[in-house]
C-alpha cells in the first residue's frame, strides 16, 4: 500500500477530538490553541525541517539558517496574530557536523529569539545520520483572540502582505550562479530565501483591527495557502492577476534567469507574508490603520466567494482554479 | 573542534534566561514550566527518536513503538508529576516505510493517548532518508505543584519505583534469541523493553502527598537519573547495594545471558520507573498512603548527604561513586 502523507493527516485529522476541554482549536490550523479563555490561551506549533528537503546545509550560512529555522515556526504564531513566548528544539547531529557551525547556527537561533523577545526553554539532542531540526514554539493568544483559517465569509476581500515571490527567486539564484560572482544587486531576494522573517507585529495589528475573519501565512505559495483558507471555510475565492502585488527586482530576477514570475508569486511559498480576509465594509479601517504605522504593505487581490477553490483572473480574463497547485502544476 | 553533546547543552543552559516572564522552570529539568500560577501551569517536554539509535524499526512491533515513543515522554510528566494532556508528533518518512506499518504505529499511538486521557493536537510529516519521531507532550501541572530536580535535601531519603531492570535483561534477550525462539517465561522483561508504562499515577500520588522534595523518572539508569537529581540540588547521595529492588526474573535472565544484575538495575535504562526524596519524617505517611492503593512499589534505597556524586555501597562495604556511570563503566 503506497504510503500517502495527505491520506495519513486527513486519517489524524479524522480521529482528531477537539472537543477535549481546554482544548480551542486542534489539528488543522497553524497552531492549536488550548488553555483557559478566561486565564489566556496558548498557541503551540510545530515543524521539522531535513537537511537536503527543506534546506541546504552546506549553502545555508549557519547563523541564517538558525534564524530560518525558528522563523518558519515563529510565522506559524504570526499566522494566528499571537504573540511569541517559547521554543523547544530537538535536533538530529551528525558526526560530521562542527561544533563552529552548530555554535553558528546556535547565534542565529538566539538572535531571532531575542528580536522577537522569545526564549528557548527546553529540546533533545540526538545522534543521526541525517541532520533534522524539529522545533516547537509556544505563543500566547492575542487579548483579542486568534485569527483561524475557518472564518472567511462570502463577500469578505482577500488580502495578502508583499512582497511574495523573492524567496523563489532569491533560492533560484542560488542555484543558478556560483556564491562569489552572485551580483550585489541580488541581496535583497537571497535574503528573503535566506533570512525571512515571520510577520508577527502585522499579525497582530491585523488580529486587534477586529476587520479579518480568517488568516494563515504564506508558507507553501498564495495558490497553496489561500487554498487552506477556503477549505476550511467552505467557501471560494477570485484573485486577479493584475492584483497581485509585484517587485522590480522580482521582474528583473526572472527576465535574467527566466523564471516565470506568476509562478514565483503564486506558487513559490517560503516569503512568510500573511494571506487574510477583511470583512465587507471594514477594508479601509484596516488599510488606513496599517497605513499610519508605515511600515507594512497589504494588497488586496480579490473575494470570498460562494463555491470552492481558488480562481485565477488573467490578465486576458481567463479564469482557472489553481488552488493547492505547486509551481510545476501551475505554469 | 570536537562537537559534545554535554558542552552543548552547557552551553544552551547557561544562556537561558530562566526569569522571563510566566517561565517558571526553563531548561534543565524533566519538563520546562510555563504559566501563571493564579490559573495554572503547564508542564512541556520533547523528544527525538531515531531509527537504529533509540529503537530498531524492524525489531520493534509497530503498535507497540507508537506506545512507546508516547510513553517516554509521557513519563516526563510522570516525574513531575503532572497531569498528560496534549502530544504533538513529527515524524520523518522514509521512503520504504508501508502504510500498514504506519498505521499500526498510530494506532499505538492513539491507545496509549487514550489510556492516560491525552490527545493529539498537532504534527508535522517531513520526508527523510532516516526516520526520526520528534514528540512534544503537555501536561497541567499538579495543583500542588511540580516536583523538580533541585529540591532534594541533605537526610532525605531515596526511594526508587520498582522494578528497575528489566527492560536492560528484555533487550538483552531480544538480541540474544531469534523472536521464533524466545520462551514465554521471558515475556514480562520483553514487555519492559517493548512497552514500558509511564508512572503518571504514582507520580500524581506522590506529588499530592507533600512528601517528596524533587523527582525524576529513570530513563537513563538511576546512576545517572538519581546523578541528575544530586547536582541540581547540590548534594551528594549514598545508596546500598542490599536495598536495590530486584526481581526473580531478572535474577534468572542474569543467570541464564550472563548478565550483570547490578549493571541493568543501576545503569539499563529505560525502565520509566522514578526516583524521587522525602523529607525526614515523612517516609511512612508516604508509604502508608502507597500501600493502601496496592499499586505500587516503592523502596528506600538510600539518604541524600552533603556533597556531590552518588555512592554506592556495594554488599561487601565498598564505596564507589557512579553518578553518571553508563553500563560499560559500571562493572
Amino acid at each position: 500500500m503506497q504510503l500517502s502523507e495527505r491520506n495519513l493527516i486527513e486519517y489524524i485529522r479524522k480521529k482528531a477530538n477537539a472537543s477535549s476541554r481546554g482544548l480551542i482549536k486542534g489539528i488543522g490550523d497553524d497552531c492549536s490553541v488550548f488553555g483557559n479563555s478566561n486565564s489566556g490561551s496558548w498557541l503551540i506549533s510545530t515543524d521539522m525541517l531535513v537537511d537536503g528537503v527543506h534546506f541546504k546545509k552546506d549553502r545555508h550560512p549557519a547563523r541564517l539558517l538558525g534564524r530560518k529555522s525558528m522563523a518558519v515556526n515563529l510565522s506559524d504564531i504570526a499566522a494566528m496574530g499571537g504573540i511569541p513566548r517559547y521554543v523547544l528544539i530537538s535536533m538530529s547531529l551528525t558526526p560530521e557536523l562542527s561544533s563552529e557551525w552548530l555554535y553558528g547556527w546556535l547565534d542565529g537561533v538566539y538572535e531571532i529569539l531575542d528580536e522577537y523577545d522569545c526564549i528557548l526553554i527546553g529540546g533533545d539532542t540526538v545522534s543521526g545520520k541525517e541532520m533534522n531540526i524539529s522545533v516547537t514554539v509556544l505563543g500566547e493568544q492575542h487579548p483579542s483572540g486568534s485569527l483561524f483559517r475557518d472564518g472567511a465569509e462570502i463577500g469578505d476581500t482577500v488580502y495578502v502582505s508583499a512582497p511574495l515571490g523573492l524567496s523563489a527567486a532569491g533560492l533560484a539564484i542560488l542555484e543558478k550562479f556560483d556564491k562569489q560572482v552572485i551580483e550585489k544587486k541580488w541581496d535583497m531576494l537571497i535574503q528573503a530565501h535566506l533570512d525571512p522573517l515571520p510577520q508577527i507585529r502585522l499579525g497582530q495589528i491585523i488580529c486587534e483591527s477586529g476587520c479579518a475573519s480568517a488568516m494563515q501565512d504564506i508558507s507553501d505559495g498564495l495558490a497553496t495557502d489561500l487554498g487552506h483558507i477556503c477549505k476550511e471555510s467552505g467557501v471560494g475565492a477570485v484573485i486577479h492577476e493584475n492584483l497581485l502585488p509585484t517587485h522590480v527586482l522580482l521582474d528583473e530576477a526572472c527576465l535574467t534567469l527566466n523564471l516565470e514570475k506568476l509562478g514565483c508569486i503564486l506558487c513559490g511559498g517560503e516569503d512568510y507574508q500573511l494571506v487574510f480576509t477583511v470583512r465587507k465594509g471594514c477594508e479601509k479601517k484596516l488599510e488606513d490603520s496599517l497605513a499610519r504605522s508605515g511600515k507594512f504593505s497589504i494588497v488586496p487581490v480579490g473575494k470570498i466567494v460562494r463555491g470552492q477553490g481558488v480562481i485565477l483572473v488573467e490578465k486576458g480574463g481567463a479564469r482557472r482554479d489553481i488552488a493547492f497547485r505547486g509551481y510545476e502544476h501551475l505554469i
